[in-house]
């Protein structure tokens, strides 16, 4: 029987072209962050079921790529649920895999300790164009840091990347879980149903007023409730400081000090950036895990209409695995849609180096080969990159080739000096 | 419940220290294959399982991680075999899934295409110290290049990316499948049993040559093969050239062309190379792959009993794919192997920038928090790298925390001037 040519489904090759950008994009990553004193860490693909099911991925959870388990373990002829066959899973993202690998390993770890983490995830979603089920994500989170210091260094870091990857224009997006929550019981929703009421008014983009109002409704919530939930937005949308409004409609409903940390953050972010963005406060922010406890944030490039990197604070997940809370807070750069807006813009390399190709001729052997790979190997010391390969017999379609590879210089050797 | 802090069985965490070196390594890997004209590609972890089990990989066949089919395809409770849970797998090693690759994107690759990836792969061994189930592997390949210009690029490309390591005294073990099987043919074995035959004589160094004689009469074999086997190795040991007594002594049961083929290669790459290592012959060398059809060779460091990277020609795996053959040729780096000596070595990473940590107290806010950051951006500019850190309660020891990061500049910043 062949074998199938095509990759699993829903997920993809790279070839050389892309991966040179990628590359490129990573290495970027790596020596931004590393000036602000992130270390890289890893951690495995696979992690024990029981983290990845544990309600902090939200619906990601319904996405995992499960693993069989193996030897004497597994039963497949008895077994009549999917949790008696199964031990691992593929991570469907990098802050539950860091949590776990914080909690194991603190004892070797500076505090604050701020990671870096470039690595693949899998979520079984549908397949779809631009969308794939395995792809990077590029993490730097910081623990052990409860004070603001953390999303204004975690925002310069990201937003300095950006802007050496060419970005600009681009805005930073920030709200509070805190405060979406005041604004939840401030319109008399119950507390345990506030994230069902977030799910439905994340759809305002897509079904305006109107229909977020009808689903609230269809939901089981009281009208009242919807409709000074949604005055509270349009009242809101009318201050010249959404903050500064929302604080103080708000009221009790919200914790002292939240307004005037988010403000800290904005305002120190405006003062030290280095970078052509916008930093602005959005009531209307969400973010869909469950692990999020304070704030959050997103990067909206002008060209999607989609975010581009979230991230936000999570000081409730050390605990679940240590019994100890930790200060956690994280930001996640959209690495896969990085490269296709860069891959779109016809986005090259810089500082290659010279390429040169050497074509020899098929029946070149012996001393002759020797002397050839010799001077390549003395270019090469020399910092050319050197591309030896036999002539083929159509050798006019193999230097379109390698023209296409990026090879201008050729040289051309024959077994007998050509007469 | 309290979730798992420890890595999945088998598997580990890599901590920053590690990290530096493995990206450092990684970066040469890189950066010296490039100069030969290999350019990197990447496939997805996860494969279609029948290409996983498809009799190419040997025994890591074995050893394969499964991943559950899902949604409606699923159905565990009528199950009675794995076949009918799962779909797809992690990939054990890096060549079938190149194979994949150049079979489903051959049209849009020149010819020979050379290819770099590096990445992660799986295997379910029995867990064992510093053997781990989740491990790196970084593979050269050329495809399309049926002569030893491809064995001679790949190996001086191997070793000259080791040398940069500051690795030297190696040997680079060379054989071919084709001396292993005229060798068994020439001793009476029959053919389709060498493969086991090549098993016991590998183990030759462990057992010693009475071992090898009772495993192979015990599997069934002639005295007579045996004995003949066994005499023809002595008697090779005290030939001159070994290769050179093989040719003669096999006569027609070896291919014309073969030795000189290999002869050249070693010639070639003595007279090239530009790092210090011994490129031999040997005749007991076997690779377990099943996929191998020509040369084989291997790095054996003077460090280590055991190989540190491997490869060998498989020209007939693209046409499972394709229906049609192409020559192929590859050399994997034990990537995991090589980090370790460099670990145990001491080794420190080149050129790391100047770090400086900034301690600030606690209660430091506003104005004053901006204008610190700004110092750090400005320093970060001119490519310091800049720790800003909340300052403990126990300075002492953060300081010393901080050293073992490398970090031996401090600036200490306090909401009041002190006294």
């Amino acid at each position: 029987m062949a074998l199938n040519k095509k990759p699993t489904t829903g997920m993809r090759d790279v070839l050389p072209e892309e991966m040179r950008i990628r590359e490129y994009v990573q290495g970027v990553i790596r020596s931004t962050y590393s000036e602000f004193g992130f270390t890289s860490i890893e951690t495995p693909c696979v992690e024990n079921i029981g983290n990845l099911t544990s309600k902090q991925g939200g619906d990601n959870e319904k996405l995992i790529f499960k693993i069989l388990k193996r030897g004497e373990k597994l039963n497949v002829a008895d077994a009549t649920t999917e949790e008696e066959v199964v031990d691992g899973g593929l991570r469907y993202d990098l802050t539950v895999p860091l949590v776990r690998f914080y909690s194991n390993n603190s004892a070797n770890l500076p505090t604050p300790f701020k990671s870096l983490q470039m690595g693949n995830v899998w979520r079984a979603d549908r397949p779809q164009k631009g969308r794939y089920r395995q792809f990077m994500q590029c993490d730097i989170d910081i623990l052990g840091e409860p004070s603001n210091l953390a999303e204004i260094e975690l925002i310069l870091a990201t937003t300095t990347t950006l802007g050496r990857l060419g970005f600009k224009g681009f805005e930073i997006r920030i709200n509070e879980r805190r405060i979406l929550k005041a604004m939840a019981a401030y319109s008399g929703f119950p507390e345990d149903s506030y994230d069902s009421v977030f799910i439905t008014m994340d759809k305002m983009d897509k079904i305006g007023e109107a229909g977020v109002r009808a689903e609230l409704i269809e939901n089981g919530f009281a009208a009242e409730a919807a409709d000074k939930y949604l005055a509270l937005f349009r009242d809101m949308e009318q201050a010249e400081d959404k903050l500064t409004f929302l604080a103080q409609t708000l009221g009790d409903y919200l914790e002292d000090g939240i307004r005037a940390n988010l403000q800290e953050i904005m305002d120190c972010v405006r003062a030290t950036k280095c970078s052509d963005f916008e930093i602005v406060f959005d009531a209307t922010l969400v973010r869909g895990m469950g692990y999020y406890t304070g704030t959050i944030f997103e990067i909206a490039m002008p060209q999607l209409g989609i975010a581009c990197g979230g991230g936000g604070r999570y000081d409730k997940m050390v605990g679940k695995f240590t019994g100890q809370d930790v200060p956690a807070c994280g930001f996640s750069i959209g690495f896969e849609r990085i490269i296709l807006l860069l891959m779109e813009s016809g986005f090259t390399v810089p500082g290659q180096r010279e390429k040169v190709a050497y074509l020899i001729e098929k029946g070149i052997s012996g001393q002759q080969l020797c002397d050839i790979i010799a001077k390549a190997q003395e270019a090469r010391a020399n910092g050319q990159q050197v591309l030896i390969a036999r002539m083929n017999k159509n050798k006019k379609f193999q230097k379109e080739q390698l023209n296409g590879e990026g090879y201008e210089n050729f040289e051309e050797f024959y077994k007998e000096a050509l007469k």
